[in-house]
């Protein structure tokens, strides 16, 4: 059959999802738990067909000459397969925000005003080459009372059409809309691009994958974006820290993973700080290569020249630039300057310090006496995340079911007609 | 002094707000109410000047034959002046969200999570010919911690100029930056565009004024933008009303105000409703001009012949269109076709109807057995509000003081590092 064109056909499936979207927002969180249930057993069921299409993305991968870390982010195992499964499963035990009562209203009119939370209508989620990503953004817009237009990378299009067809055919057995989640059938870049003009018909748009993925569609949208391009974290060396605090958490928050958003790229030492040398040996002899300037190659020998890139530079690598400055005030200042709103900790002693750096930087997410690296919605008791924010409006930091929500204000009355 | 072209103009005043903004943030909620305490007192102070100002803009806008209602729009005197300082001193007055804890999660390893609500940021708001806005708009940003650019309209320009120097004034004078109320000073449409355009720059933009203004920055904003272009509210008579509220209500709904967005445009009328010709009647003898196909007529026969564009039109007059629908579920179809998601109401004695009303129509205002004119951020006891949102995003219907905050997730450890 052939496809109509991208615009007609993103046009096509927003109007089902929308469809979809109705009766998936009148689901309650039982019948939503059941559907999923139902979806993680229909995927443990395909687990050959999974398998079978994984084969021949991996086979294609190869032949293009994919890297190996491309290579591991596409390749399924039955252990992953399982994993995607009770992934869905787990989804369906999180609280549903959808009806919850934000906040009530008792007017002197007799009008009872409420807001309540309710699905926001129709997710686009544009990703790369992990193929969980379909059922786990799936699962989440589904649970959420969403409906989800899925469009994967095309390295991963026969793995993620498996997973879909097996999703998608175990939600409806547990009774959802069957377009409650859809996969944008073709690999056409342009589908991308109706996708992210489609305002009013897709609500929200979702991109899961490396930089250049984020910040097209953040250059390219029309429709809201929910995204972070770059987590440039600092942690802050007061000078009031705990000595062996501050080397292990700054050792934890730079090496513990190099490559995740919520990894520290610039350390930031206060010159009143007694002991940064063993803090910076710990990270030099843990394979860290350090960037700074004189005075920091006088505290550790084996630190490289750091130029006014660095400042600016997310490395996701075992790099860290590394700077003294005069208290406070200075860190908060270099965070404000170079600083992407991601994540930023203290570490101190002095808890009017911290509550002043917690106040001050203007960061998704702040922490005090905590490594960056807990920058995740799984840490944060989310269960789950669709992602990251470094946006101000709507949703930030990390992302789960209740970032997918939205309220309408209900109003009740007896008659009043306004005076 | 010759102006900078206006896209350095408004990122130099971006980047001056954005430093106001870090310490409006830091202000606590007496310190505002202080400051625009001494707002208002400067606006009354400044009486003369803004009513000279105002004459210089009321003779120009006759010069250039502006309508009557334009005029009186732009138009100021002692008592208008002074409700202006009166609105401006109630804004302080208001609960301020800013700090306040919306959530708090304790984690199994000991780190305490907040979610804390801050300011959004920098506010630019694009307006016509009420010089008010000035003042209202700059309060409402200025109480919620947010920096705000205003451009208003080019035939309010020395009013704007007068009610600023004054609001600016006492503001400083009360404590707060110097920029944390900043007005473009070029009515160079150019300007706007700068604005729409200044995406991270200027964190949201709000367009007070008619459907033209709102059409052009919702569709070349890179900025979020918070709006309504359209109210094409419904009430919805169900066979279960009791039909002298139901008379009551539509009238209200229709008639009270015909200008403002949540005036009613369209009555759905349930064929099980017994007593529809008296509600038909009233709206005709209080001189509302109704459109409707052959049943409506033969009900009620001053009826105009209804089109196609009737149900898409906000008529903002005193014009209604009509139509039977067999029951809730035709009624809701018909809201979710040509409703333009701002308010929609249910008249009712049946309260199992009601909820599936209010629950399955997709609006920012949902009401039962209330007129839809109550669609006001006064009214809902928000004390003030910066416009209503029929985005899907952020904040929805009327929105006030916390609908220009956000959030950020505040952790406090101890030293945990992530495993």
């Amino acid at each position: 059959m052939a496809l109509a064109d991208p615009q007609t056909l993103i046009a096509d499936m927003a109007a089902r999802a929308r469809a979809a979207a109705t009766g998936l927002a009148a689901m309650d969180s039982a019948a939503k738990a059941r559907a999923l249930t139902a979806a993680a057993q229909a995927i443990r069921d395909a687990e050959p067909e999974i398998l079978a299409a994984n084969a021949l993305d991996m086979a294609a991968g190869e032949e293009r000459g994919l890297s190996g870390a491309l290579l591991d982010r596409l390749k399924l195992d039955p252990k992953r397969v399982a994993a995607m499964a009770d992934g869905v499963e787990a989804v369906g035990r999180l609280a549903d925000p959808v009806g919850k009562v934000i906040e009530r209203v008792d007017r002197p009119n007799g009008l009872v005003l409420t807001r309540v939370r309710v699905p926001i209508g129709v997710i686009g989620i544009i990703y790369e080459s992990r193929p969980n990503v379909t059922a786990d953004a799936g699962a989440l817009c589904a649970m959420s009372g969403n409906a989800a237009i899925l469009r994967g990378g095309s390295e991963a299009v026969h793995s993620n059409r498996a997973i879909h067809a097996a999703l998608s055919k175990g939600l409806a057995t547990g009774g959802m809309p069957a377009d409650a989640v859809q996969l944008v059938p073709t690999t056409d870049r342009a589908a991308v691009g109706a996708m992210l003009g489609a305002d009013g018909a897709i609500d929200l748009v979702v991109p899961r994958g490396g930089k250049s993925l984020v910040a097209r569609v953040q250059a390219e949208a029309r429709v809201p974006v929910l995204a972070h391009l770059d987590g440039i974290n600092h942690t802050y060396v007061d000078g009031a820290a705990d000595p062996a605090m501050a080397k292990n958490l700054a050792l934890n928050a730079k090496m513990r993973r190099t490559g995740i958003c919520g990894a520290t790229e610039t350390l930031l030492i206060d010159r009143a700080f007694a002991d940064p040398a063993p803090v910076l040996a710990a990270l030099a002899d843990a394979g860290c290569e350090l960037r700074g300037d004189a005075e920091i190659r006088a505290i550790e020998p084996r630190t490289r020249a750091v130029d006014d890139c660095d400042w600016d530079t997310e490395y996701l690598d075992a790099i860290l630039a590394v700077k003294l400055v005069d208290g406070p005030a200075e860190a908060m200042a270099h965070i404000a300057a170079h600083g992407s709103h991601h994540t930023d900790a203290i570490i101190t002693e002095d808890a009017a310090t911290a509550e002043r750096f917690l106040n001050g930087v203007d960061s998704a997410i702040v922490m005090w006496n905590a490594s960056t690296q807990f920058a995740d919605g799984g840490e944060f008791g989310l269960g789950a995340e669709i992602g990251i924010s470094t946006g101000r409006l709507h949703a930030r930091g990390p992302v789960a079911l209740e970032g997918l929500t939205t309220y309408k204000w209900v109003v009740r009355g007896t008659g009043q007609a306004r005076p």
